[in-house]
């Protein structure tokens, strides 16, 4: 048998871990905070940018290239966006052997720095929209660090728009918050809940911010990507003024919107289990293991089995490898590939083979369905659809069991328990999603925060009729619905 | 029209910085020495990117990611490694509000870093061989810097190579070499010498270099990739030893070797010309422009036609686009396109219309094709194959018409001419490719070096029979036959 992992009812921060580095997806670094990605995990990612990139070209979007480094007097023309960002930055003071006149930072996000450009490029009405994103990586100074879900470097994708108006602007904040709730729910099968967070949780610089919100199996919120409205603060902060269509000068309006390798994580933490990791088909490097059973009388006439079916799920285009390891022994292996978190193992032994059949295993459910080694190519395709819809659907239907309505503030403590008494594992661990009324004010988030440690996730964007009633914090008229939690 | 560029004759450097920015590639920055990439220059790099990626995969290689920041110290375990990359360095002293106990610079290369993970993954042989390679941004201070060719920031692959023997090493140090010589051919339509560096060129750190060079316009040398031996270096320097088959403890062997933006910058000066970007189809975003001809009362038919012919050439899996602009002239129109490097043009007006034909321009060869409607698909198909030959082909013969056979020092001072002397416009360039038999001697370099400025840019795999004679430089017994050139 592979090496155990901790079990998620013992504690669930132990068992993410364990599986981020014994499925070998992610390491240590010597550099403080910053992990390295190891090629599993980057394979994961690979497989989340191509799919993202392909919905941003669709949706008319181009990709470019900006800067590391930032002039320190840029991040300062921005007040709100300097103040939220200087207690993060790393700085660059020598450079070519030299002490630097002005210091750079390295970009914690790139808005000042294509703004200053954008002055360059934008003149009239006729160049806008810019419709620009960014592959890159960026670093925050974090002091407490979590493999893929905290760092103090990581890479993402940084959209920024420019618009003529601030209705087209509003209009590309929520299409692309749309973009990431539909690949994240359709290619990472993690449901999420899209809507408006509160003026205390939002972006730096932003007039408003809207995000999507994963809930994990310890039941805390992940926030999961952001979208941006940046009204004109960001043209104003950099000058960008243009001609309009009646000949005025008006400044641009704009948007930013960004997901990080933070997704690896939430896609860790959402599928996997005690046996270890848990992939969406769409994700995983390898959707099809073929571990054969042999000894060394049969050896040969099993593996020129295996490399037939091999050969039949490649021609039907599936991603697979045949384990050609003769140093261990078939339990050792099937706990490694489910360890690994591939869909889908075919089990091949003699008696089967001698029969025409081969066992296949579903990593989601355990299940185990002998076919016909013809039909293996039409039945894994049927499968991986299956287990792609069960991970969906298993996580929404969690996510909904964790989700409870709460009227009052008493109900708010008694769901959440105390700060600072959390459960290490799954089973015990209180919280989920309380779906509640608020009246709008940071006074009752900062209480319940200080109590609890609950903030509010966002307001979604679907659940805001019939609005009426009073804050489930204070008492006072309510004005909005939204969804508190527990967060990473 | 649309505005002039400077004339290669004129001044080659501002032709190419013209080209940079009016076909809006890249764009000064207001950080030092770093450039912006713009989307139509990024749609280049990222055309190769996934070429070059497609083909490591295709010799067995995976990607990872490793931190930006490197530990001072690190660089110093190599002794040839931090003296070759001390003075480039830019140095990162604060973080997090607070100086730092030890200096990171930003990685200028990612051996060190890398090695040091290794220790982690590497005990016995059969963790080997590791073929990493990694997809980022580095940094290296440049007092001089050129748009593509040679910026303080730039983005590049790094591959690392871990390997049982020295043997197997060698063989994978070749592999690469020869994966970039075919991609930059026949992808970029670059034709490369792929071939040794002398010890005074090799990388920091290695045993032995080896380089692709293609020649500019202007007759200097550029090199494109370079893939390295680094014998047991890095891993003595990090004391990396594996358990060999034999139950021994050795150093692993080692491979590093990367191509960059840059190549960007060897397209452009390669291919184009006086009327602006010229680029294989492989790389341009758009294969095919089509250019509508028409006045009011004809615009609406015009157009139509024009909507036809898209879509037959996108149903055909051509990328194609067509011009709606109407607040300029047809010939504005066709400049414009010509100075964005499209390698296809269709016009069609009025009366190409009637007659069921549109006009198809080359812009290679400026040939204009008259071809009937419904045959444009199958036309275009054929243009861009014999458009993407054609380039090759005659940077080909543009190549071997500057190169020369040379046999002594004053034939090499009356081929390169005098240091200092170089004519700005590509008419009156002395120079090119001096093929030249050498002794090996570092003195004999510097001595060219210092009077010509020309360096011995490789010493070809190919061309290394027959070596019988003389050192072109100093008269002494030849060991290799060599290129020199001026180079970027």
């Amino acid at each position: 048998m592979a090496e155990k992992i901790t079990p998620r009812n013992v504690d669930y921060s132990q068992w993410y871990i364990d599986i981020v580095l014994k499925a070998k997806l992610a390491d240590y670094s010597p550099v403080k905070g910053c992990m390295v990605i190891r090629p599993r995990g980057f394979a994961i990612w690979e497989r989340i940018q191509a799919e993202m990139d392909r919905r941003f070209k669709e949706t008319g979007h181009e990709n470019a290239y900006f800067p590391l480094l930032i002039p320190m007097s840029f991040l300062k023309k921005e007040a709100e966006h300097v103040e939220g960002f200087a207690p993060e930055l790393a700085v660059v003071t020598h450079g070519g052997g030299e002490e630097l006149e002005e210091p750079y930072c390295i970009r914690p996000t790139s808005e000042t720095i294509i703004w200053a450009m954008y002055k360059n490029w934008i003149q009239s009405w006729r160049d806008l929209p810019l419709l620009y994103n960014q592959w890159c990586n960026v670093l925050r100074w974090e002091k407490r660090t979590r493999l893929f879900l905290r760092t103090t470097e990581f890479l993402w994708q940084e959209g920024h728009t420019a618009h003529e108006t601030e209705a087209e602007a509003v209009e590309e904040t929520l299409r692309m918050l749309e973009v990431y709730r539909s690949t994240i729910e359709e290619h990472l099968c993690i449901p999420v809940l899209a809507g408006l967070k509160s003026d205390a949780e939002k972006f730096a610089g932003a007039v408003r911010t809207y995000s999507i919100e994963a809930m994990m199996q310890d039941k805390k919120a992940l926030q999961a990507g952001t979208s941006h409205f940046l009204g004109q603060n960001f043209a104003k902060a950099f000058d960008v003024q243009f001609q309009t269509r009646d000949g005025k000068l008006d400044h641009v309006w704009a948007t930013s919107w960004g997901t990080s390798t933070r997704l690896v994580g939430a896609v860790i933490m959402t599928h996997s289990d005690d046996k270890g990791l848990v992939l969406p088909p769409s994700l995983s490097p390898e959707e099809v293991v073929i571990v054969p059973i042999f000894k060394n009388d049969n050896k040969a006439a099993v593996f020129a089995c295996a490399d037939g079916i091999k050969g039949a799920l490649k021609s039907s285009g599936r991603r697979v490898t045949l384990d050609t390891d003769d140093q261990n022994s078939p339990g050792w292996k099937f706990a490694e590939w489910e360890m690994r978190g591939v869909p889908l193992r075919i089990e091949l032994g003699p008696r089967d083979m001698e029969a025409g059949n081969v066992v296949m295993v579903r990593r989601d459910t355990s299940e185990k369905i002998t076919v016909r080694a013809g039909e293996v190519p039409a039945k894994a395709s049927e499968l991986l659809a299956a287990i792609q819809a069960n991970l969906l659907a298993r996580a929404r239907a969690y996510r909904d069991a964790n989700t409870r309505d709460i009227a009052d503030y008493e109900g708010m403590k008694a769901f959440f328990g105390p700060a600072g008494e959390e459960a290490a594992g799954i089973g015990e661990a209180k919280g989920g999603y309380a779906r509640a009324l608020w009246c709008g004010s940071r006074e009752c988030e900062a209480m319940l925060k200080a109590e609890t440690k609950a903030t509010l996730r966002c307001m979604p964007l679907d659940d805001q009729e019939a609005v009426h009633g009073s804050c489930a914090l204070c008492g006072q008229t309510a004005r909005h619905r939204a969804i508190f939690a527990r967060s990473y």
